[in-house]
């Protein structure tokens, strides 16, 4: 398969283009790195990257931001940020990707388990993360020609822990969260959130 | 208790009304009618609402405009309206709110059924609705002086249903809708989505 990862220059990424590349085509798209760079935040970016790149079997992204800070300190540009960001940014990775989708094409985005199990300073956060999983589960039923869809919901990430000298020991190793993006490219799920703590591995 | 009903005027905000006002101080808020008028898409409008109205004890939102389009119809213009409108007008709804919310405040916002059970043509508002509750889930962690939030998702409401000519048989009606709002209020739950189909009644 023919599979662009963007993102695929950061800590989950990277890991996903490593379990990928024995047995696929992998384009890895970067923010500032990488084959190819794309800005999330912008429209023109990311049709600009789909021209570049061409037709593809499967889209993968791990990227976007999103602010982290307390209710009341985020700020309107905050969720801006987050909502054209991560949120919209991935959404439009698939509203443009369609076009130059492959016939039973997968598309695996990233939310995070602050969709479900918040914490203090994680309210835009997780509203992104829960209105990606909501977009996957309604665009599953839609798709054309057997396009698929799937959220990876990653926990912290064991090597994200160290960087910030957190305890490592809450948190699973990018390579083992990189199987739930193969699971969602090389099965035959769509519509499904999938946890990386709890898919079989 | 001094209750603001944003969409007060509407459907399910008018059974809120009325089963509210036989035990508090209700004051309706609507988008051309109702006591107080406000645009939820702006944040200026929000703002100058609270102004007006002062102090309160709890805060409903049945508003909020999000577009149903199939998903290679949706434009940019319908994810934007969506997200400005019903995702960050009722966010906003809260964090301009908390300033004037007194002690115990609660804020009950509005999601729909189409968070968890989509259907053509929602994708858009599967991600506002998911992204209400995901941010409701976070926001509950952080609210000052042990005020509230939670989020009612209302599955459809039999008068639309019958004013659409569709089948009723497969909604609720408004007043029966309404007594989760009720449950939010006067309950002590916080965080939460509420389902009316399955609230005990």
């Amino acid at each position: 398969m023919r599979i662009l990862v963007i993102g695929g220059t950061g800590t989950i990424g990277s890991a996903v283009v490593a379990a990928l590349k024995p047995r696929h085509d992998v384009i890895v798209v970067g923010q500032k790195n990488g084959t190819h760079q794309v800005d999330l935040a912008s429209p023109d970016s990311i049709a600009k990257l789909f021209h570049t790149v061409g037709r593809f079997d499967a889209l993968v992204s791990t990227a976007g931001r999103a602010a982290f800070a307390g209710l009341e300190q985020l700020t309107d540009a905050d969720f801006q940020l987050s909502l054209s960001n991560k949120l919209m940014g991935q959404v439009n990775l698939v509203r443009q990707g369609l076009a130059l989708a492959n016939e039973s094409a997968s598309f695996t985005l990233t939310s995070g388990v602050l969709s479900r199990e918040p914490m203090k300073g994680s309210a835009a956060i997780s509203l992104v993360n829960a209105g990606l999983e909501g977009f996957a589960r309604a665009a599953a039923l839609e798709l054309p020609r057997r396009m698929r869809i799937n959220v990876v919901s990653p926990p912290w990430v064991t090597e994200t822990l160290i960087a910030r000298k957190m305890d490592p020991s809450i948190g699973l190793p990018a390579a083992t969260v990189a199987q739930s993006y193969v699971a969602s490219i090389e099965g035959t799920m769509t519509g499904q959130t999938l946890d990386p703590r709890t898919l079989p591995r």
